[in-house]
């Protein structure tokens, strides 16, 4: 039974099921519907058992409910799976590699999981012009891998690339460290293949495989962080970028917030073309490092902010150049406390351990409350000092690390185990200060089920509206991904 | 009255009027509403002499018709328009620099044509993000002037860009010479204030003004070459670029295409980061821009295809070092008959100058067939031999330039006068060869109305179904830009 919470008192740790009730308009999955299943996927198609990481989220945070998991091995039956739910009112998720932060990929209720595990067969790049096409189920890195090989490699890298697929990235607008660089994918995607989720499980093939088409309403994109609401996807065609044959890090102490926007800006321009990241840890983060993982600054002097640039580009020694000129105008300047450019690449891997084993780091706290926000700079860490007065000593620790270059903050409030009364403090305070303040309540990671409870926050109720039109033509009966985002 | 032309006999110059017949759902505009237009716009709102230029296209093909031209000055104001042509059913043509190539900009039988020229007041920058917000009616042209004082530029550079509006850069997703650099604006855009025609005039902001922003589906990305199919954009949110410090120019002499694809991936792989035109010439636009315009080339030797290619960079001795050793490799490599690195920005000129000048060389012969179409390399320029071929005699030239990095070619055949023969022989043939050919018949100019004839073709009838469903929700009466795209 749904328990309803007042919105102030919702954690946005919440249980799904508390989301939202089921649908009654819904069918159940009956046996003749597993047989169907059986019947046009084969008995290896249909997965009853064994399925719990399927419906749970990998960190475990999301606990929900389901009977079946499908696996089509082609858009035909893709096709066939979202004809026949549609038909009989079944509701579906789609999931690729199930490796979201705010439990967009499993199923709240009893949704039948389609899983898109085995998708992964058609492949094919083009390396004149740096095009590929492949399956959807595809994993991120196993593509990086196949790109590597070729010159090329994939314009974006996540911490979950070893199991993301590219479906989801897709699916879900996927970020990570090189925003600043590549763009998001907007940037890249040129075409889709996708099944609706009609009584025809309509496939559509959207979007081109060449690099400009302008011939029609740019509809692939309307796919880009929709959060498997509009469609399945079944393939992508998307650019890749060189390789670039340099990659230089450098760590950089920073005496105050406003010295970082400097150094961001000097980044920018004088780094331009080959700056590729631009990290931030505060001195919380750091102590957090050192106390809970043993990871040390590979900077001599403590500073209250890390910065981490990386460049990439093409020639070792304009790159090392450039970033030699770069620090030097830092220290000229007293933007910078002091700064250490990686001579080696044991001396990079040092330096991105840190920003990298962040996120692992905080939960060694006992229980951490995640962020994933973004923020005009001038209030990109005002939020963190807000945070800090407002939850005393409930929290732990509260700390920041995050992709300054994109305004994208990691605001992450520890305590020793989950708290009610910090909860209470923290929501839904946080997300209105975030919009009050001209940004986002969530910059990469999505809706899902973890921020439904404050989607209309930064949205006017004519977008809502809107988008619930735009869900509506694609997904008529409402079956696909439902409790969530739309 | 419509003339009904056969398809195959259907010239790609048609005039205006052969496209459609007038919609009779649509009322004429009379007095009564001038007067209701004069009322919410004063009387400076209004133009109904000398229009002209608003209801004929810059290039003399496309001569609409049309009473009245509104120039509203803010975003209400546009509101007011919309919502008295929604409820009054009037039909309606945004229109910003009137710089296309299609025809999407000016009315067709009796539109009321709605100018953005006055809508160019509000301009912020964020010199530390990159990130502009403007109001739609801003010049292209100026908008570059502001950003390059605070050392950023606009991603696109366009011929046009002394005259066309951002509003109508994103509602035609234009391109340009350095896309292969830069992307498309899909890569750029963040967010959009649009109107709606309907009967409130609804003002959206979607979108937002920060880089990341991941809780709603993407919808400004929707607006992206819609060709005022959707809605009136009335301010732009996008991310500018750092401008290069150095920018270096190179011609190339190519003996065969083969070779010409060849030097492309090595640029890409060599020049890599710093990489901003790969722009493409044939023998018979270098004779025609000598005959035709006494512009010679810059090589020594005349050689069957000629590639000019920038890089942009932040540092002027590393792009030289870069540039030079990709044309020490061309050479060793035997993939260039010859090549020359513009020593000053005199010599760049004049490369680009024989670039630049190319579409109104062709012009000189009399008259000429323009297109604009993209092809996988390997059919690019087959395409042009297939036309030689076929239009034989009946041609003066058949010549091709265009954006050889984007797969883009802007082949052009011309002829002393207008020639119905030329033209039988011409379409559907080459639109219908370019899609069989894996190609886009827009690569990026549009529909509008040159193309709406062909807008079928490469495009599925569940695609096209699914358009006219997207352009019902936002335009439930079909006012907005009628006659046109879809």
């Amino acid at each position: 039974m749904l328990k309803i919470l007042p919105k102030i008192r919702r954690p946005v740790r919440c249980l799904s099921a508390a989301v939202a009730a089921r649908n009654e308009g819904f069918a159940k999955v009956m046996q003749s519907d597993l047989l169907a299943f059986e019947n046009f996927l084969g008995k290896d198609g249909v997965q009853k058992d064994d399925i719990s990481n399927h419906i749970t989220d990998w960190t475990g945070q999301f606990k929900g409910h389901g009977s079946v998991v499908l696996y089509p091995k082609s858009t035909e039956e893709v096709s066939a799976i979202l004809a026949y739910c549609s038909r009989n009112k079944i509701a579906v998720v789609p999931q690729g590699g199930n490796t979201g932060l705010v439990g967009g990929s499993i199923p709240v209720h009893d949704e039948v999981v389609l899983s898109m595990n085995k998708i992964n067969r058609q492949f094919s790049f083009d390396d004149t012009m740096g095009i590929l096409n492949c399956d959807a189920g595809f994993i991120l890195e196993e593509l990086d891998n196949k790109l590597a090989k070729l010159g090329y490699m994939m314009p974006f890298d996540l911490g979950a690339k070893g199991s993301c697929q590219i479906g989801g990235n897709v699916a879900t607008c996927a970020g990570g460290i090189r925003l600043i660089r590549y763009g998001s994918l907007h940037a890249h995607l040129l075409g889709l293949t996708v099944v609706l989720p009609d009584e025809q499980g309509s496939v559509l093939h959207l979007g081109s495989s060449i690099r400009k088409d302008n011939t029609s309403l740019h509809t692939p994109h309307l796919f880009l962080g929709s959060e498997g609401q509009l469609g399945v996807i079944a393939s992508v065609t998307m650019t890749a970028v060189p390789k670039p044959r340099s990659v230089q890090s450098a760590m950089l102490g920073v005496e105050s917030f406003k010295k970082c926007c400097e150094v961001l800006k000097l980044a920018k321009s004088s780094l331009s073309e080959v700056l590729s990241s631009f990290e931030f840890l505060d001195a919380d983060i750091m102590e957090c490092l050192k106390s809970n993982l043993d990871l040390h600054p590979v900077l001599s002097k403590s500073t209250p902010f890390s910065i981490l640039v990386e460049t990439s580009g093409s020639n070792e020694d304009h790159d090392m150049e450039k970033m030699s000129a770069f620090l030097d105008e830092c220290l000229s300047k007293n933007l910078i406390l002091d700064g250490v450019l990686a001579g080696s690449s044991a001396d990079a891997a040092n330096m991105w351990k840190l920003r990298e084993s962040a996120p692992l780091a905080v939960t060694r706290d006992g229980y951490v409350y995640k962020h994933d926000v973004s923020l005009p700079l001038e209030n990109y860490y005002e939020l963190t000092n807000v945070m800090k007065a407002r939850c005393g000593d409930l929290a732990k620790r509260v700390v920041t690390y995050g992709h300054l270059g994109d305004g994208n903050t990691h605001l992450n409030i520890t305590a020793g185990k989950r708290c009610e009364e910090l909860e209470e403090l923290m929501y839904p305070f946080l997300y209105e200060w975030v919009v009050a303040h001209g940004g986002s309540i969530s910059a990469e990671h999505g809706i899902g089920q973890l921020k439904l409870p404050y989607s209309n926050l930064g949205k006017g109720s004519e977008e809502r509206l809107l988008t619930k039109k735009l869900k509506n033509i694609f997904d008529p009966n409402g079956i696909l991904n439902p409790y969530k985002m739309i």
